[in-house]
């Protein structure tokens, strides 16, 4: 049967989170891309763009982001896929992955675009919590991974993928409290994350106008968030590959 | 551009298990389609079919469980969409789904397909741990599923998705003894299962060649399994309605 265009077309797009520093405590922000032709043109919407034929849709998923945000994450995980029949004029089933971005990072990324003349246009980041009304169901799509990265720090590493290398305590607490929206008790915190294992103290400490904190990193050999017999080579994973 | 046919097709398939009563324990065991036509002519393989331009990713699911095995699950929730480039000889993006069928009702609905004379031809159901060699990437499928399954029975009631309305402890146990593969102390388990707070016991017991054993039931106020914001209203959540 001769069809002048597919039914259903299929899209990647990437919610990535990094954690800005704000005064009182760390915002978890995430970029987007500002559309430039209908539907919902000059709506702001999630990095994504249309799956390649030859290309699997981890390295989709990677591409896109890259193309329209510059950006190169340190974990990304598929999410889940959005297919209400409604959700775009044209059918589309969107593959929505997950990302996590260390601040130190996003800013060397930019700076080196920015040195190379390539920064990404029609980009802007927002706070998780204040987004406008985006394009299509991409409010429910960010809520959802919002969701899921609070479900998730619960019971895995996953902090350090918003994390340099060494951190402190307080640090991590933060990381914590800016992901699950509260205030924590920093001594039961310590506490229960020294039960986990997963931290290992340095020799370093952070000095500066408090006293010294000592640095710590994560064991390793802890998986950043357990993935099953799924193996993605084409994962960005720089964390593990530690 | 005229295409004779799209670059990239949508699937949709089902994981679906239940717990099929065994001498020395209950066996995790799924339904398969044997395929009539090239590719992987006479391989099984798992139910699904392709989706349909005007049904939702969830409604396909039910969809093509139901007309290729006549059943109907009383859990299903998506699992993960395999897109590798060479899983199909056409390229094939698989939404995947896996489901949770309460044997009584595996009983009941065979029972209700053979009075009709509706029975599903090329359905055949096999344990989940001596599946033969499925068509296209279906075993690892399977065994992403089961490994969704066995870390969700760790945190989650999903064990209510595999049992009746009211069972006794020890009905509980085998059903987490067969997701996990290994025996549990009973004491431990009646300890850690009581703490949960989701079992009510109510004033029923089973009697038979042994003493006799109090029926529980869980808590309806107590979901399934978190879904978080999304809301699927065409799942077939027959455990949650109550």
């Amino acid at each position: 049967m001769t069809r002048t265009s597919p039914d259903i077309r299929v899209a990647v797009s990437t919610v990535i989170f990094t954690l800005r520093p704000a005064a009182g405590g760390a915002a978890l922000s995430l970029p987007l891309v500002r559309r430039t032709r209908d539907p919902f043109e000059g709506r702001w919407a999630l990095p994504g763009g249309w799956l390649d034929p030859d290309e699997g849709l981890d390295a989709a998923a990677a591409r896109t982001l890259a193309e329209t945000t510059g950006l190169a994450p340190n974990y990304l995980e598929q999410l889940y896929a959005f297919g209400d029949v409604d959700r775009s004029p044209s059918r589309v089933v969107s593959i929505i992955y997950w990302a996590l971005l260390r601040h130190d990072l996003v800013d060397q990324q930019r700076a080196a675009h920015a040195a190379a003349g390539t920064a990404p246009e029609n980009v802007q980041w927002f706070d998780a919590d204040s987004l406008p009304e985006l394009a299509f169901d991409h409010n429910a799509i960010v809520d959802y991974a919002l969701w899921r990265l609070r479900n998730k720090v619960g019971y895995s590493r996953i902090a350090h993928g918003l994390l340099p290398d060494e951190f402190t305590l307080a640090d991590l607490r933060e990381v914590y409290e800016s992901i699950l929206s509260r205030k924590l008790d920093p001594a039961n915190f310590r506490r229960q994350v020294e039960a986990t294992g997963t931290l290992i103290p340095t020799d370093r400490f952070r000095t500066g106008s408090h006293r010294p904190a000592r640095l710590y990193r994560y064991d390793g050999a802890v998986e950043l968030a357990a993935r099953g017999p799924i193996s993605t080579p084409d994962s960005t994973n720089r964390n593990e590959e530690r």
